[in-house]
């Protein structure tokens, strides 16, 4: 039903703006490049009759009436990019929602509800380090002194980058949207994970959105020559952060989670030379799951090793929260849909859980109804230049989009 | 019998040189703050009535003759830093030697040979990534071509910086002594670990110096998302570079070994962020022994660890071989004199190994006997600025030099 061709093209040529060579793209958020693609994307918005609307913070809304003046129906994702990033994360999101919505138009299909192109701003966090902030900005998450805090490396605050960019930041309260005003919100998104291209499986339902709690820990030993220290009188932070590591890998891999995962992203050690004993190590800890009481389980678990281990070495640390977020389960009602239009269409489709972070995380707040279709990616790869998606995966998986939004919007 | 005062008023004004605050030395290799230390040494060194060389690369040789034309007694060693360091690594060799063999002269001692004050140019590595030139020159070990590729992270090689600092550098092959040009060497140095100030011991005999052998070991996993990864898809080259870390750990302290010491200075793990699981990690591996077998069977037994290890986890890796240096045993018959000589001082000794590299590594190849005696330092700390030492031990420990320098100039 959905026009492969039509989407394809697409595809390649929003990949254009802020295309490297080979692959891949730097689309960061407010950029020359993603204004460029903002500008085309509009320009096929236009094209098919969508009135267009951005907010305080440059979030687009491109709306086609419904036969009622009811609450939308809407899809969409980001167009901006991490630094030397893939063309598909978000992008795929934003034109397969375009040709979901383009076809119900074109099929002349009627639905009760407006259709709603959304294209949320700043999705990423590699700009400012902070991820979804249109829809946080949209859930009414951001005040003015916060967009006005955060700062890119060269010290441009997003308020800076916005308003440079055409946006009327200051009427940032005008971009708050209310419970509902939104009937439901679907994203199509890559996994980026290897789940479904491991099994084989075109669609994936979202049944929730992991989020993550993250630490920063600081082992301190003691940095001694590491020729002239006999092992016995050591106190080396590296020792003692690998038992770390690798305790948290136990724990994260027993059976009785089934969607935790914990990572420890990286082990920084100081000096960090060949004739130094580590004297202090850094951790990032990284602990996710879309089970709130796992997630707290597994937190508590990984504290209390970090203590023992700590203890017995005769070291010390520091353990500093550097997030706390809540796992978001998606509609249940919602799931069902899908998995009907999958099944009516003969797609073949898993349910799973999404370990990454979304701008959908944030709907529920405003939308009566909130969920996501993943596609599988190439090794489970992405923020990275070889992202790589299969067309054939993605076309089925759009028309699923598409049927799930038109019954949606006939609701 | 030495002048603590004098001693201790010394190692003051020669701390001046290149002073940090509150307190240690950036005393650089070939820098303005050495020549200053160097000019301020030749000034005592002239006072004394000694006769001053440089040779091509800048080791400072100053004698005073003895009643025959034999080869030298010789004591010294460095006066450069690492950055940010201490005020006793090296420099304290420096001027506990000039003071044992001043009080020769002072107190009319009678000596067969002559006594030699050996300063060595670029004993640290922190400047040109290679320790001990001075003695390397000296023993034949460079060649012009190599002093030339050596470069600071400045782009300015050996070569340029020595000729900067006034040597004769394309004279190098002048610098090269032949076996038995010295007939003894013996090096006070701080100890560098904490075994000595352990037991309150105020000298050290040291009775070889051990010699590392490093490797840069390069784990390939594979970077996926943190979030999106089920923990039995992960290829987390940071989990078993953990247990790479704590096997290592484990090899090195089995009690087969007396003095054998192993440790990973650093774990970069690539890209190194919380979202990603760590794709490669680089850890650096430092194994030394003063016992040749035992270090090459650790050795033997932490590449098959490694093999072991990472063919369990599926991953790959790439190791390295940095370094591949032999342990030196010192003369005992020196070790035996020197004991002696604490003995009839009463002074209080152990006889212990060095883990540390030094000039003296390289003397026994153009000196027929080499010897170290060590000081204590407080914590072991040393490549620091809280390098520390108690004056009573070195005064001690300078007596001990004095009379094993007199003692071996009448031989």
């Amino acid at each position: 039903m959905i026009n492969n061709k039509r989407l394809e093209h697409e595809m390649e040529e929003v990949s254009k703006f802020g295309a490297l060579k080979p692959r891949g793209i730097n689309r960061l958020a407010y950029s020359k490049e993603e204004k460029e693609a903002r500008a085309y994307l509009k320009s096929l918005m236009l094209d098919l009759g969508m009135q267009i609307r951005e907010d305080a913070v440059g979030n687009i809304f491109g709306r086609l009436e419904g036969r009622e003046d009811l609450a939308p129906v809407a899809s969409g994702s980001h167009l901006d990019s991490v630094p030397y990033g893939g063309c598909f994360d978000g992008t795929l999101g934003v034109f397969t929602a375009l040709e979901a919505i383009r076809v119900i138009k074109e099929k002349g299909f009627s639905h009760k509800r407006p259709l709603e192109l959304i294209i949320f701003s700043c999705e990423e966090s590699s700009r400012f380090n902070m991820a979804t902030m249109g829809s946080k900005v949209m859930t009414g998450k951001l005040d003015l002194d916060k967009i006005k805090s955060l700062k890119d490396k060269n010290g441009i605050s997003i308020y800076e980058a916005a308003k440079d960019f055409g946006c009327d930041v200051d009427n940032l309260d005008s971009a708050k949207l209310k419970k509902d005003d939104i009937y439901a919100y679907v994203e199509l998104h890559i996994e980026q994970g290897p789940v479904l291209e491991n099994k084989q499986i075109p669609v994936g339902i979202v049944t929730g959105i992991a989020a993550p709690i993250r630490y920063e820990l600081i082992i301190k030993g003691r940095a001694d020559h590491s020729g002239a220290t006999p092992m016995n009188m050591r106190k080396d932070a590296l020792v003692t952060a690998a038992k770390i590591i690798v305790g948290i890998e136990d724990i994260a891999s027993q059976k009785i989670w089934k969607t935790l995962v914990a990572t420890v992203g990286f082990a920084n050690a100081v000096p960090g030379v060949l004739n130094v004993i580590p004297g202090e190590v850094k951790l990032g800890i990284d602990i996710r799951d879309i089970d709130k009481n796992n997630l707290e389980k597994a937190d508590e678990l990984i504290i209390e090793l970090i203590e023992n281990l700590v203890k017995k070495d005769d070291l010390k640390y520091e353990l500093k929260q550097l997030s706390k977020d809540y796992p978001i389960k998606l509609d249940e009602e919602l799931v069902d849909l899908i998995e009907q239009e999958a099944i009516d269409l003969g797609v073949e489709y898993i349910k799973l859980p999404s370990g990454a972070g979304h701008d959908a995380m944030h709907m529920p707040e405003i939308s009566t109804l909130t969920g996501m279709i993943f596609v599988p990616c190439k090794e489970g790869i992405s923020h990275n230049i070889a992202e790589e998606v299969n067309m054939n995966d993605v076309f089925q998986a759009t028309e699923v989009l598409s049927k799930t939004l038109l019954t949606l919007a006939n609701k």
